[in-house]
C-alpha cells in the first residue's frame, strides 16, 4: 500500500508508525474492539502478523522475539481481559528489561461511559506491569503516540510500552505517521565511579554482579579481564534474560535460587560492585531467613543500574584497571567430552546428552524449573547458544517465548525445556510453533507435579502432604497425556522412556524442520 | 482437626473462618508464597480443594460454583500474575454479580521492598476487578479480614472481595477465627417507585427489562404476574448469569448480540422499566451507530437496580397491580415436540437433537458465541434448565464455569455448548473436569475461526479479508484436534460427523458419570 497520509485513517498511521520504526512483526489476538487495527494491518504485506491462541502466548512470544532481536515487536491485545491474560507474561518481560510494545483496544471513546459487558479499567489493570502507558484520545495524534511508545519500549535497555487504542481512534480518519526517535547513546562514564569500582574488586572476597547485556559480547569479554586482572568473582542473577553460555563464554557463576544455597555460595563476598544487576534478594521469604543473601556486612557499589550500558561499564572499567586486551583461556567455559548419557531417564543423564547434541549457536529456552538443578550443570560445557529464562517467576513463559525467539531466528535452532507444571499455563503456545513452522524442540519434562511445591511444603516443616495439599501439588489423576496434547495442537510428539530413545529422538528433531515435542518423564522425582 | 485459637496461625484462623461461614470449597492454584495456607487447607478435612492447572480455570470454577449455589467458593491464586492469570474470569463474575472470594498470596510484607523476581502491584491489579479489595497486615485481623472479605463477596447479591495475605500474616501466630455477618436481608419497596413502574407498564409500548435472579423462580412468575396483568412485553439482558429456561418458565425475551437486531427488537418500547437490569447497551460501538440501543424518545424508569432483591421487587410490583396470583399458561414456555435433528451437521439440526434429549433440571453452560444464534432458538422448548452465559464478554469461561458448577450440583447433568476458539484460553478446565470426576458433556463447536470476527470484519465495510486478517482470524493450519487434546486431558472425546452419530453419542454421554467430550464441526461456518 502507498497512501498518501490525508487519507490515512489512525489504524493505518499506527501501522505506518511501526513499519517506519522497523517494527514488522505484531502478535496478536485481536476482537471486534481492534477490527480497524486488523483491517489496517491487513492492508500492509511487510508487517507479519502471528496468532496467538491466548494472550498469554502473544505477549510471552513477544518477548522472546525482543529478547533475539533487540528491538520490540508490537502485541496486539483485546481490551482489559486481552491484556490481562497477558500480564503474566509482561510481568516476565518487565523484570527481563525486554522492550514490549502493547497495543491494547479499547471501545470507542464515547462508548465508555456505557459500561458495556467487556467495559473495564485497561489503564488500570495496564498501569503495574508497564513502564510506560498512554491512552490514545484521537485519530491525528495516534501516529505520534505509537512513536513515543516505540522510543519508550527502548529506555532503559527494555522496558514495557502499552499503548491504548479506542476503536473510534482508530477507524477516524486523519492519521499521520510519526518517526520514532532513535534514543540517545550517549553514556557517560564517571572516573570516581570507575575508581570506586575498581579498588572493591582488587580487594579480598570481591564480586562483580552482572545483569542484562553483561551477560552477552562485548560484556563477558570485559568481565573476564575484570576478573582476571582483579581475581574477583563473576556472577550473574538466578534467571536472565538472555546470557551466552557454554563453550567459549566466558564463566560466570549464579545465584542459586535455593535460600540456603545462595546463602552458602555468597558468604565470602566481602565486595560487591553491581552492573546492570539489582542486589540479589531471595526468591520467596520463609520464616526466620533472611531476604537479602548478601552477608550484611558486605561492602556494596552499584556501578551501573540500567541494563542498556553495561558493556560500556565493563569496558571502561576493564580499561581503567589496565587489563589485558582479552582474558585468558582458563576464564572461558570449555566444551565437555561429547557422550551421550546411557540408560534410565536421569535428569544428569539428560543434560549430558542434550549438552552433547546441542548444535552450536542454539537459542536454549529454559522453564525447567525444578529439574535445572540437575539439569543445567552439564550444560555449562554444551556448544555455544543463549539461554533464555524465566525472569520473574511467573511460570507459563517457555513455550510462548521459545515461540517468539524462534521467528526472530529462524535458522538457528530453539531448544526449549520445558517443565510440564508451567507448560499447562500456556501450551495453546505448541499450536503457533506448528502454525509458525518454527524451529523448536522442546523436551518437556514431565514429572506429573508441582515439584517445587513438594520441596517447598517440606521445607517449611510439613513433613508429608496430606489429601487436601496433594490435590493441590500433584498433577496426575489423570495424568496429563502430553503426546495427545502436542499432537493435538499440530505438533509432531514422541515420547521416549530412556535415554538411547532420548538421544536417537532428539538428534531427528533437531534435523527436522518446524517444532517436535519430546515427552520425557525423568526416573527421579 | 480441633484445635484451640490460641493455638491457630494465620492461615488456620483462615480456613476455620472459611468453614465458620459455609464456605467449604476452595479452587486453587498457590504457589510457594502460600505454602502455609496450603498447609492450613491440608489439616481441615471438610475443605474440598480443586485444583486448577491455570487460575483462569480456578476463577471460571469458582464462578460457575457460586452461580448454582449462590455462595462463594474460595479461590486460592499466587501473587500479582496468579491474580492476573485469573482476571478474565473475575472479570466476567464481576458483570454476572456473582458473589467471589479471592484469596491471593503476596510476599512476606518485610520482603515486599526487595523486589524479588515474583513482586508486583498486586493491589493494582486487583482493583479494576474488585468490589472489595484489602490487604491483611497481621496474623490476629485475618480471621476478621476474611470475614468481612465473605460479608462483603455478598453485597448486592454478589460481588468480587479480594484478600491479599503476605506469607508472614499466613504462618504468624495469633491467629482468630472470625464470623461473618449474615448480610441484612431487609429490603424495602417505595410505593412511590411501585406506582411509577405500574403506570408505566399498562402504557403501550412497554417493556420490563429484568435481570439477576429476577431470571429465575420466584422472579420469573411475578413478572408473568405483571406481563399478563399490564401486557408489558418481559425482556432479559443478552447474555445473564443464570437464567431459569426451557419448558414451564415464563418466556423472556433478550436483548439480541447484533447491534442492528438490538434496535429493530426495541425499536418500539416507549416505557422501559429496569428492574436487576441497566438499560441495555451495544456490546460494541461501531461508525455512525448508537451506543444506547432503546428509543432515545423512550421513558425510562429504574425500579431496582441491585441484583440481590429484584424478586422481591418483582413480586411487590405484580402485588401492586393486583395481578393474579399466576400467569397463564401462555406465558410459559411450552416442550417442543422431541424430534431428533437428522443429517448434515447444521446448527438448527444439533439445537433440535440437544433440545430432545437434553434431560430435566440441566445446567447449560453456554459459550457457543456465534453458533448461539442458530442453536439457541430451539433451546427455548427443551426441558426445565438452568441456563449460564457468558456475562463480561471476556471469552475462556465456558469449560471452567462447568467444572464449577457440575461440583456445586454434582446430582444434575451439566451441558456445555461451547466454541472452539474461547475453549482454547481455558483448555485446562478439561483436566479439572476428569479429575473432579465433573457431570459434564461438552459440546465442542468446532468451526476452526474466530467465526464473530469474520461476521464483524465484514460488518465494518472490510470486504474479503486478506492474508494477514485471515491469519488473525482463522485457527486452522493446522486444525486443532479436539480428539487427542479432549484425551490428552484425561476426558473420554469422541468426533461426530452427522447428526445421527451426534444423538447417538450425546444420549451416551448423558448416562456417563463423568465428564465427556462430543466434538461437532458444523456443516455452515
Amino acid at each position: 500500500m502507498d497512501a498518501h497520509s490525508n487519507q490515512l485513517n489512525g489504524a493505518e498511521s499506527l501501522v505506518e508508525t511501526l513499519l517506519g520504526a522497523g517494527i514488522d512483526t505484531c502478535f496478536a489476538n485481536p476482537g471486534t474492539s481492534e477490527m480497524h487495527l486488523v483491517g489496517a494491518l491487513d492492508r500492509y504485506s511487510q508487517m507479519r502478523c502471528v496468532l496467538g491462541l491466548f494472550e498469554g502466548v502473544v505477549t510471552g512470544a513477544a518477548d522472546g522475539y525482543a529478547r533475539m532481536t533487540g528491538r520490540p515487536a508490537a502485541s496486539l491485545l483485546h481490551l482489559g481481559p486481552g491484556l490481562a491474560n497477558g500480564i503474566a507474561n509482561l510481568h516476565n518481560a518487565r523484570k527481563a528489561g525486554t522492550p514490549m510494545l502493547s497495543i491494547v483496544g479499547d471501545h470507542a471513546t464515547y462508548h465508555r461511559q456505557y459500561d458495556a459487558p467487556l467495559t473495564s479499567d485497561i489503564e488500570g489493570l495496564a498501569k503495574p506491569v508497564s513502564h510506560w502507558l498512554r491512552t490514545s484520545t484521537n485519530a491525528t495524534h495516534l501516529g505520534g503516540d505509537v512513536a513515543a511508545a516505540v522510543v519508550a519500549s527502548k529506555i532503559g535497555g527494555g522496558a514495557v510500552a502499552t499503548l491504548i487504542v479506542p476503536a473510534d481512534v482508530a477507524w477516524s480518519s486523519g492519521g499521520q505517521p510519526a518517526v520514532a526517535a532513535a534514543p540517545s547513546a550517549t553514556v557517560t562514564v564517571d572516573e570516581v565511579a570507575l575508581a570506586q569500582a575498581a579498588a572493591m574488586l582488587r580487594q579480598d572476597g570481591a564480586a562483580l554482579f552482572i545483569g542484562g547485556p553483561g551477560l552477552l559480547e562485548p560484556g563477558l569479554t570485559a568481565a573476564g579481564r575484570i576478573a582476571e586482572e582483579t581475581g574477583c568473582r563473576l556472577i550473574g542473577p538466578t534467571s536472565a534474560a538472555r546470557a551466552r553460555g557454554g563453550a567459549g563464554a566466558v564463566g560466570v557463576e549464579r545465584v542459586p535460587y535455593v535460600i540456603d544455597r545462595a546463602l552458602e555460595a555468597l558468604c565470602e563476598v566481602r565486595h560487591a560492585v553491581f552492573c546492570g544487576m539489582a542486589e540479589p534478594v531471595a526468591f520467596f521469604a520463609y520464616p526466620g531467613k533472611p531476604s537479602l543473601v548478601l552477608p550484611p556486612e558486605a561492602e556494596k557499589f552499584t556501578l551501573v543500574a540500567s541494563a542498556c550500558d553495561v558493556a560500556t561499564f565493563l569496558d571502561a572499567l576493564a580499561d581503567y584497571l589496565g587489563a589485558s586486551k582479552a582474558p585468558s583461556k582458563a576464564l572461558h567455559l570449555g566444551r565437555g567430552a561429547r557422550q551421550l548419557g546411557r540408560g534410565s531417564m536421569t535428569l544428569e543423564g539428560l543434560g549430558t546428552s542434550i549438552s552433547a547434541l546441542l548444535p552450536d549457536d542454539a537459542i536454549l529456552v529454559d522453564e525447567s524449573i525444578s529439574a535445572s538443578f540437575k539439569l543445567l550443570p552439564a550444560l555449562r560445557h554444551t556448544a555455544p547458544h543463549d539461554h533464555l529464562q524465566l525472569t520473574g517467576g511467573s511460570i507459563g513463559m517457555g513455550l510462548p517465548l521459545a515461540a517468539g525467539a524462534a521467528i526472530a531466528a529462524p535458522y538457528r535452532k530453539t531448544v526449549c525445556l520445558q517443565a510440564d507444571g508451567s507448560a499447562m499455563y500456556t501450551l495453546q503456545a505448541l499450536w503457533t510453533q506448528a502454525r509458525e513452522r518454527a524451529n523448536v524442540v522442546t523436551v518437556l519434562l514431565a514429572n506429573g507435579s508441582y515439584a517445587t511445591l513438594h520441596h517447598e511444603f517440606a521445607n517449611v516443616g510439613f513433613g508429608v502432604p496430606g489429601p487436601n495439599a496433594i490435590a493441590m501439588i500433584d498433577l496426575d489423576k489423570p495424568d496429563l497425556d502430553w503426546v495427545r496434547l502436542g499432537e493435538g495442537m499440530g505438533v509432531s510428539t514422541t515420547k521416549v522412556d530412556n535415554l538411547e530413545t532420548f538421544n536417537a529422538a532428539f538428534a531427528a528433531a533437531l534435523r527436522e524442520d518446524g517444532p517436535t515435542l519430546i515427552v520425557v518423564t525423568p526416573s527421579e522425582p
